[in-house]
């Protein structure tokens, strides 16, 4: 299959590009002599997981438990899930799942959950290996105190390894230029690396300390003490990700766009182009639209749940019906939950079709 | 299953409100002599398409043809295609398609894909039913003489059979207010009506003219020359229908909200707790969050893909880590199309779990 036969609306990954963005995160990271444990939220695809172990990753994260399953079922090794499992009939699937893949990481951030998990791993017969999650404004226990009682009640639980500390900042991610996040990063990272000494002080071995973004990873590779990265957008990019701000004003170029959706144009009228593309093809939390691929004379609207409307009354030339035309998405994790497949390009060549195994899996 | 079991987060129905939405539309739409064809973009299930056409339903119209393709596979007869079949490839889809399903009704705008559909219709050696889809501010050809046009070049293909009319006025199924939208739609669909004279004026039967929505379904199915109605959102209801007014002032009540996700609380810090439905949990094109069912003391903030952020200062009765909260989607169909499951729910008793077969089946 070539570029121009895939059916649309359809997801696609320009391969050399991903290859390019795998290659410079993994260069980073392995020369801070930090582990990377990519984000798998943002691919859900067991095909990409592997390729990234290949490359030197030493599992993956995933968000939920469900996507854990999936992975841990298409033989990937190494997962941490980063939000916490709640209750009974969660711990017993994490338990399950630690008897498949035994270097399964959950977390924690509540005692009264680490007792739910401790159960689960008894009834099971398992060990669970447990993290603890430190809150740096959205899930998890506050770093310090509160995270050692939490840390504490693993260590001691009989049916749990306490595993390590989990400690994404999502604010650190996405803060505007490289300064201000530098600045941000390295004050919440501080402050779990800190936990860890206090944990250590305390006679708790804190083995991992997981964190890092595609925003921060430059920061977050040369930081002691921090031990292993998870970064997910950066194999991908996204118009958000692109506007995130380098260095003293500049773009922040370190990663190349490699996702792209491809539409048909369906509908012509006037100056107006329908493409068979809307709230079904792309995800919409972010504030702005898709951006058409190479060709600045076009926008886009939105136009409902399967439509899209190209503005061209500055088009260099018309689009007609049946014309093709790729866009960037706004948001690459919920824009690539929405399908069940990705399209691996080299150039214009379908070099492979991969399952995105773990779409919807949220569970 | 109980509804406290069903794991998080998920799609809920409540059978008893989706039954009487069902009743409510069937019983104004076959008192007023017209047939029904609800559109399963909505719900993209089969199982609620056969209970619609057990229901009294003629069919189910679908967006695109690669739900057409699902819903004929699960033996669901006399589908529509909303969306014009534009390209070879597809258009060898729709032809192998009306080998299943002969009933199967696609639509076209374009007088250059009109001559596609006649050549995969010879090729498959089939005979295809096309419908002029006509343009009231999004897809399709002008009322009057641009669609006489198509529909003669139709009647003319040696391999097609001319279908009739589609003609769905997206802008006034969400005009704010019953009047206004009484008369956007008695103007629009005037037209349709007129050129539905005008074809048969030059010799052309025109069986069906598909419109309506669950917005202006009720002025709808009052006019003549109509055949039929096509509305979706009707069987779940959502925050955007319930805020498009009725009478006078008065809220659109016509239908019962039976549509709702339902989540967990994954932490809590202070005054708030984070729930574990986000971007991937709720579609997000609408301009407001999801809205708590039966807690108007609580509310929802996007958190992120996976999460949400529910501000418990004003709470009556605060949430603890492994508490369920259900709440009302922005927009049902996008919300739908991240689910490959709906619990239909009688009471708190889970009656049967139906897959959303054609979710994601956008091509």
């Amino acid at each position: 299959m070539i570029r121009a036969e895939i059916p649309t609306p359809a997801l696609l990954l320009d391969l050399d590009a991903f290859d390019a963005n795998v290659t410079a995160m993994t260069g980073v990271v392995s020369a801070h002599g930090k582990a990377l444990r990519p984000h798998a939220k943002t691919h859900k695809c067991p095909e990409i997981a592997r390729r990234l172990v290949r490359a030197g990753a030493v599992g993956a994260c995933t968000a939920k438990l469900g996507e854990a399953e999936v992975f841990a079922a298409h033989d990937v090794r190494g997962l941490l899930v980063t939000t916490a499992v709640v209750g009974e009939a969660k711990a017993a699937r994490a338990a399950t799942l630690a008897r498949l893949a035994p270097d399964t990481i959950v977390v924690a951030d509540d005692v009264g959950q680490v007792a739910v998990l401790d159960r689960a791993a008894k009834h099971a017969g398992v060990r669970l290996r447990v993290a603890v999650d430190l809150y740096f404004g959205r899930t998890g226990v506050a770093p310090g105190a509160p995270a050692l009682a939490v840390a504490q009640a693993i260590a001691a639980a009989p049916h749990l390894d306490f595993a390590g500390l989990q400690a994404y900042d999502a604010t650190a991610s996405h803060t505007f230029g490289a300064e201000a996040r530098r600045a941000r990063t390295t004050g919440t990272m501080g402050e779990a690396v800190a936990t860890r000494a206090l944990l250590e002080a305390h006679g708790i071995p804190c083995p991992m300390v997981s964190a890092g973004s595609t925003g921060s990873y430059g920061v977050d590779a040369a930081i002691d003490g921090l031990t292993e990265l998870q970064p997910g957008s950066f194999i991908f990019m996204d118009t958000d990700y692109l506007q995130i701000g380098g260095a003293a004003g500049a773009a922040y170029d370190d990663f190349r766009p490699s996702l792209s959706v491809v539409t048909t144009v369906v509908s012509v009228h006037g100056d107006e182009a329908i493409v068979d593309g809307g709230f079904k093809a792309f995800a919409t939390d972010r504030p702005y639209p898709p951006v058409p691929v190479d060709r600045p004379d076009l926008s886009y609207a939105w136009a409902g749940d399967e439509h899209g409307r190209i503005d061209m009354r500055r088009a260099t030339r018309r689009l007609a019906v049946g014309d093709r035309l790729e866009f960037r998405a706004p948001h690459c994790d919920p824009t690539v939950n929405l399908y069940d497949e990705i399209h691996a390009l080299r150039g214009d060549d379908v070099e492979a079709v991969w399952a995105i195994a773990a779409r919807g899996k949220s569970q």
